[in-house]
């Protein structure tokens, strides 16, 4: 790996502290950093380099399993300089590269530089042109940007922004970041896909009858009312990390393994995804919204009654939606897809289910089965299981579904954050959302969008503590199928009900200003 | 059910104590058997029915987890008498018809009536004719008749038993007890194949790399060297049991899912095993006996040392064979079988190596993955698990294998000798073995056993304790394939290496004098 500078904008605030610094103190403490490396961080508050160094030593007390009197520390902090910068003021950015430079001098460091833009959105195409025109970004070595969601609020602002960081940046040199592509499992899709025959063979809608992506959370909206109240459901998390998930699964087999020939794939899928014009959204697409409820014994509020949110909001906190992917591998398969807060239980899993051509044969003999299911759990917990039929010798034969379990025993999985930052550091873009992903990914939202903001769709309420509203369940019903993630794993020798999973216990979410959410 | 009448001949031996009675009663204890019912026990010794009913009462405390004093067990005494009998005598049949018919009256049951043949194999055609010539077997409802293994000792010994069997039982009357065909996952084999279209679309030469079967013992030869050095591995598990499995895995997808159904398909596959004429047979079986060595920290003596073996003999302990089934579905897939005595643990299973086309794919990234694995448990415990590549997030995203198992929670299932019972009582014959099933596996073992006698086939010696002779390792490397069996299962982030299985603790095996061994 190169040895670079890592020049932190929004060096002081929310995400930084709780993500972007305990993953680099993770990775320089596991000896994963290049040698020499610098950081700088950067941001509007007036601090010397101690007032730095103390405020990184709090976070990563703070933030981390690590006491911050650990002798790494002092090491860590040896890396790291602080520069005062008014990201809206060129001249601000001269004491940057003066900064830089010097410690690109000391420290013996080729002109490699990484731009993490930790900060309100408005400001990503400002910094980026300024990294620009300072000179900021004109290295002997190699440049790049990091940048976080939101990325737009719909589709014309996508662009622009897009146009604005091309113009300083290559697309190649552009590392968004989508952490639900950092997660172990999400990036294990690509190995359960195409490392294991007996997966991969299945993977087609000759096999797939339906595929179920679900992330549903327990909290409400906290204190990001002021983002989520514009964004909703639909821009937090089904615009990217929904689509990032659908593209993930529905790849096909690529002619080798690089960044480029995975992001084609997931390209090719985003793009073969049938478009739902806006006259069309109500029957494709069902938007929901929380009402007062009961979670894990707690009475909570509705979505309307919470700090912050307008009392005549008609936002979405919930999106569930049927897509179809027009290309040959996935003709009629529905990909159902759904999102929401204040649901019954955390927990973001994808769900294939399987064709049942076997069923009939066995209905002769009076006898049920049921179908074959691959379970992906990619949160809380890395997760897979197959679900097969099999006769219970306890029953006298009787065919009843048994489940094929893995689960990892992990004691501490890498944050998504650590994995993402060292393949940017890397120069790895496999796990990044490419521009034409996001972009496409907006060509597809932008008619929902339209249809919710001019209520051409119905707001269902749903109960806090719920599996949201009773018209998603319709969505699958329309075409035979159920939401398996509803269910209860099936009691061994019995077959599976309706029943909600068990919960798991409640977890304190973190929120982290409009920039990012700990999904 | 029908009401009937069992009529076990044999009734004081060993298998009768062992298991029959055994699974008599646990049957009569579970409401399982019709009623009313009749038991009539039949012997050469001189009992009176408090004697044989005594008998019964020291059976099920010794055999069983039954205390002979609660109330069930006089309930079950009042369906018992016992007849004297020298089966070689015609007047001793009738008395033991009179009985039979007084019972039958006494307690209001139709003239169904089952006999189990629980005596030593030359008594088999004996009994089964005189039964024809008394009129025991004359009956207004149906006649059954059970026997167990040995069913012949080469193809014209059971090619004779059989037509002296059918000159006084019908095929469809006979029901021939492989007691692997009783054991809950052999019987589940049918369900994982045809109940779950996933592993159903993988059943071929397609997707199949090869199959291993193995059924290894850590016991000796024990007190039965009477019979089992003159029977070998070959006749003692090959022939029968071993067989057996490999009809279970070759099956194809059948019509329906009747006895008769399954047992045309099973044929089917034995059928077109492609024959070993007696001069190929060296280099496609691998005859082994043990030698002296250890298991679980016990020097044990080798084979021509245990009590009661010709110190000169060339017995086998251990075969192994490579075998194809000529049909499109398998065509190239070698289904490897081994069996031996005094191995390193106890264990019978099946293993299915999926192809592994993917295996370039990752070969182009400097990246290794396994195989994918079907292995499937039937003893000492039920279990399947299925292997797939998965990527290591401790290990920066390298591919491992991981394990996707499922062990059912067991407290007692039923003995395979109580479900066979009940099939039996019950009419359906699937997990018996058809007369053709037999006379094709003796077609197909008979040149192996020239070969064996006519020392055409080297005997390989191996030490107690091991997996048995390092012939039977190069039969599977000369294809490209090993074992996978001696393999312990991979580690956790880590690839598997040819390292022995963990040791199971042992278990006391129980000999059952030539009829019949607790496998």
């Amino acid at each position: 790996m190169d040895s670079s500078t890592f020049v932190l904008f929004g060096a002081t605030g929310d995400l930084a502290k709780r993500k972007i610094i305990p993953a680099l103190f993770r990775l320089f403490y596991e000896q994963k950093l290049p040698t020499p490396f610098s950081i700088i961080g950067a941001s509007l508050t007036d601090l010397s380099d101690e007032d730095f160094h103390e405020h990184i030593k709090q976070t990563i007390q703070s933030f981390t399993e690590f006491d911050a009197t650990i002798p790494q520390m002092q090491e860590f902090l040896k890396l790291i300089r602080y520069c005062k910068v008014d990201v809206t003021k060129d001249q601000e950015y001269q004491r940057l590269l003066t900064l830089i430079k010097e410690r690109e001098q000391v420290l013996h460091i080729p002109e490699n530089r990484l731009f993490y833009l930790s900060v309100a959105p408005q400001f990503f195409d400002v910094i980026a042109l300024k990294i620009k025109e300072s000179g900021l970004g004109e290295t002997n070595g190699w440049k790049r940007l990091i940048i976080e969601k939101p990325f737009g609020h719909d589709l014309a602002s996508a662009q622009q922004l897009n146009e604005k960081l091309t113009s300083a940046f290559d697309e190649e040199e552009i590392y968004r970041i989508d952490h639900y592509l950092g997660k172990p499992m999400v990036q294990n899709l690509e190995a359960l896909e195409f490392a294991n025959p007996v997966l991969q063979s299945l993977w087609n809608n000759e096999h797939i009858a339906n595929v179920q992506i679900t992330a549903s959370e327990t909290v409400g909206v906290e204190s990001r009312a002021g983002y989520y109240d514009k964004a909703g459901a639909i821009r937090d998390m089904f615009q990217n990390h929904m689509l990032q998930l659908l593209m993930m699964v529905g790849m096909h087999l690529p002619s080798g393994l690089t960044a480029k020939d995975i992001r084609e794939e997931k390209r090719k899928v985003i793009k073969a995804v049938r478009p739902i014009p806006k006259e069309e959204v109500s029957t494709q697409v069902i938007r929901g919204q929380y009402g007062p409820g009961e979670i894990n014994g707690q009475q909570v509020p509705g979505y309307t009654n919470e700090q912050g949110v307008d009392p005549t909001s008609t936002n979405d906190t919930f999106v569930a939606a049927r897509l179809w992917i027009d290309d040959p591998v996935w003709k009629g398969v529905p990909f159902y897809i759904r999102t929401g807060k204040r649901m019954k239980n955390k927990s973001t899993r994808i769900v294939i289910e399987f064709k049942n051509p076997l069923k009939e044969l066995y209905e002769t003999q009076n006898v049920e089965t049921c179908p074959n299911i691959l379970e992906i759990g990619i949160n809380p917990d890395p997760e897979v299981s197959l679900q097969l039929n099999s006769k219970s010798p306890l029953q006298g034969g009787k065919i009843v579904p048994i489940s094929v379990d893995f689960s990892p025993q992990h004691i501490s999985l890498p944050e998504a954050y650590e994995v993402l930052l060292l393949d940017a550091l890397e120069g790895d873009s496999t796990y990044f959302a490419h521009w034409k992903e996001v972009e496409l990914s907006w060509k597809l939202v932008q008619p929902i969008l339209e249809a919710f903001e001019e209520n051409l769709v119905p707001l269902h309420m749903y109960p806090s503590g719920s599996y949201g509203p009773e018209a998603s369940y319709e969505l699958l019903e329309e075409d035979g199928f159920g939401w398996w993630l509803d269910q209860t794993k099936p009691e061994k020798d019995e077959f599976p009900k309706f029943l909600p999973h068990q919960l798991t216990p409640p977890t304190q979410e973190q929120s982290m200003s409009d920039i990012e959410l700990d999904h």
